[in-house]
């Protein structure tokens, strides 16, 4: 299958899961021209605003291959990820991310997706939900205590 | 409980989640003053890239509270919520954020929060990991389905 094939894949998915009664939106993890994980948005019938197709794909892919990197994999996606989505591309270290509708696509259809991108740019103090630092004293303890830890996991 | 109190519970969490095999960071959601959930960073021991503490205190809540929405909750996170985090925030629609530690010192502590906020803000093409808009004939097909389909649960 070519890229543009499994594209489509996530396409078609999207469209069904309409019917699921999840949003419209679906995503393929792909490693070696295999699949390795399906993934639909599933927010409302799961009660998990997290639950969106790209996050789904990832934490599937990554139960089914054990790991928390997807170093060797392709991401394909019915529409341009979200920041929640891309953040989580980032962590999981995906190879690459193909997409099909755009995020103003998205926002035409009623979603936040343009609307978070723009927030997440701005300045903590100019966002539309309130976010404040307070200060603690020992705010930085945690991150001494993991320099300290001998058996930990970086990531 | 006062704010910087519900903080330092977080704080605190974040510090003994070290020495449970996870990550520096830890979260907790409040309600009219309770309790509601708390989040710990479990991304090495689930294998999971999207178990950070804000995504797993949200999930938590949201199945506590049976919504995918928490409007009338405050979210306390150890340490400022990443681009994947800030975006499940605004998903989650929570009321307000509090935190402690920076994105800097999440950087200087090894993690990528700062480096993923610059590549959420770049140009599709300019980002580190590969990614392209694809053309498909029906990319928008599944927000066409969207828009017609009667039984549909907005978020």
């Amino acid at each position: 299958m070519e890229s543009h094939d499994w594209l489509q894949m996530a396409v078609q998915l999207a469209m069904e899961n309409v019917d699921r009664g999840g949003g419209p939106f679906a995503a393929v993890v792909v490693r070696n021209g295999a699949l390795v994980a399906v993934g639909r948005n599933e927010v409302t019938p799961t009660h998990d605003p997290t639950a969106h197709a790209e996050i789904q794909a990832i934490r599937s892919a990554c139960r089914t291959l054990g790991d928390f990197q997807l170093t060797e994999c392709d991401l394909y996606s019915s529409c341009e990820p979200c920041p929640m989505c891309l953040g989580a591309i980032y962590w999981a270290r995906l190879r690459a991310v193909y997409f099909a509708a755009s995020r103003h696509a998205a926002a035409e259809a009623g979603f936040d997706d343009a609307f978070i991108y723009e927030q997440v740019g701005a300045a903590v103090g100019d966002r539309s939900i309130p976010m404040k630092q307070l200060r603690l004293s020992d705010a930085d303890a945690p991150f001494d205590r993991w320099r300290l830890f001998a058996d930990k996991t970086p990531y």
